[in-house]
């Protein structure tokens, strides 16, 4: 068995690829059921109440892009990483196991998007996220153990400074949570922006003619 | 990292495609719950509930082909790209963040088939991915910028004035919505049809032999 | 375009597959958000409404079983199928709609186990889904249309026969549910079964050793 | 058909696949719509609230780990069979039926962590999954009729220890459920850590540097 499991590698790499690519599509299609149709007895006053569901729309927004820059950073770490081994499987369940509860986190920001308590549980949530991703990371590139040998130095500190930048930002956010709710809510909304806005790492990521 | 990344632009596309799908999937199905078994004391009450249903199922299988005809759109502009970048990557994430959207719309629509602001959301919704997915062609095209070389100009205005059927039907409606909610709702609902029932496009399409 | 898009028919095969891969699954996961945890004060009562639960678990078990068995048709189509076409590209996402529909005419089931009208619109959606995979085939075989020359009229009669029994038993269902709502609910709870136990299909598909 | 179809072993065992990964994804998702946003009136009352969501977190992140578990164990068994027959198909379809009715099991071990009836009913699941994926292994390897002839019997019988381990702890979870329901939901939530610590069978997974 040893042999036969070993030289799979690729399919282990492909089949932890398929359970996330699903559980990222669902918790990501899940969001908008936290956004419901208001309850009226009157056509005049739906407008109103629509207006009144922005909240939970950029909580939506905000989640989703979140969720995509995660979904992006695990891919783009399977890009390095050669081949998986039984501990990288279970960080990456890990991993889906706090994406997954993106859902709760979102639908209590939603509910109460001023309240310190509230943005707590959504950073806290959004940093594991990033913790997990760095420690998968960092196992994978220990010692070179499951990366190309050649893989140099300054490529692993700037995918480490990457991912450090959300959980950074998160962290920011909840200590201001208690002195200016609205300053937090503003962070969590920029925060998804400084990632999908091009920078510096689109200089080495550009698509070739062939 | 830079020729790494940048030498599996098909995988980068293979990953698009199955977090589309797999967001596709989940939108689809997602429909039906907006649909639920009416609250009844009696047998002889469930049918005339049963049939009160019917906006209900209509505006779940007006959704269900619209979304079905945005995801064969969006697999046949990748037929076409012959690989992905950073900011197409993006743009399929806000697009499929609007397709993503279409179960809120929908019960929305379902809820209120006649009223102005409920039908006004939901041809919003439908423009924004018409919308986003002529941004994805033209980014795209863009100088043959991820697209074959030889791909000619008649066939990319066809594409074009294929996509825009759509957002025009869809903007249509929103300004029916207040004069006539009922001619408006006619027209979501003939709208997937013409994209449906076959077409010009047919005869480029036919399945060979070999 | 023409040349592209048709020289390219096992990827709009593999691009139904995955999509229907993805309804079956959410829709088969569905079903049990219909089965709730019962609300009780205190534990002794909870037992016995945990046992009051079992039509929704039979229905559960029904739906899941007949979801399994569409798919497995489907599949099994798609085996003898060589390349897609637009009409059949269709047929396909008409057929993922009546199967989307099942998690609701469950539910309804489930709530009415014994009411003629629920019975009805449960076997009025499974007759639709085979009535579909019905045409899905004629349409792919008529004139060896998208199936291999040599498939023989034999096969072809077998495959539509096999079909055919899901119609037939729930259209007897039907009918039977306004004379013995026990005996509609007996046929589909056995139906799956005749399709799920070893027949003479089995002859024509066993394991090869290489 | 029977040889087009009997060709095909690796298809029948892909298409399995891709529809188990979107089940076990879906699953493991739905498990946060059981954590729901508490409602409250005042921000100061919010996070006793939330802590007192801590049994709800619990089962999820125990359920999260054993769907994780098993899907391992059925990925792990796939590597080593080596294509499939229709008995095996509807094997893992009956597998998947337990797999997905974990979201209600959940849902009520949430509700009630130290009623005896919801801790059965939670083991009671988890015994029948472990019991299928152990009929799963018996019938593949009965007689080397789907697995590698070579595949020798230690490491057989080293599979269905590893795969009883979880029913042996779950029937002793519900034994112990009647006498101290605190010691049950213990066993409940250190089951999963069994699994996922390394142990033995590490020896005989590693990466390898090909």
């Amino acid at each position: 068995m040893s042999t036969e499991l070993a030289s799979l590698p690729g399919l282990t790499k492909s089949r932890i690829e398929a359970l996330s690519d699903g559980i990222f599509a669902v918790a990501m299609t899940l969001l908008v059921l936290d956004i419901k149709p208001p309850a009226v007895i009157e056509a005049a006053a739906l407008p109103r109440e629509l207006l009144a569901l922005w909240p939970r729309c950029l909580s939506y927004a905000v989640s989703f892009l979140m969720l995509g820059i995660y979904w992006v950073g695990q891919h783009n770490q399977f890009h390095l990483i050669r081949c998986a081994d039984r501990t990288l499987l279970w960080i990456n369940i890990v991993f889906l196991m706090t994406i997954s509860f993106v859902p709760f986190s979102t639908a209590l920001l939603s509910a109460y998007p001023l309240w310190p308590s509230a943005q707590t549980v959504y950073g806290a949530n959004l940093i594991a996220i990033g913790l997990v991703l760095l420690w998968h990371w960092m196992y994978a590139t220990h010692r070179h153990r499951l990366v190309d040998p050649e893989l140099d130095d300054r490529m692993n500190r700037f995918v480490i400074r990457r991912i450090l930048i959300g959980p950074a930002l998160f962290a920011l956010a909840i200590v201001l949570s208690s002195l200016s709710a609205v300053a937090s809510l503003i962070l969590y909304v920029v925060a998804p922006l400084i990632y999908v806005l091009p920078g510096r790492v689109d200089r080495h990521w550009q698509p070739s003619a062939h």
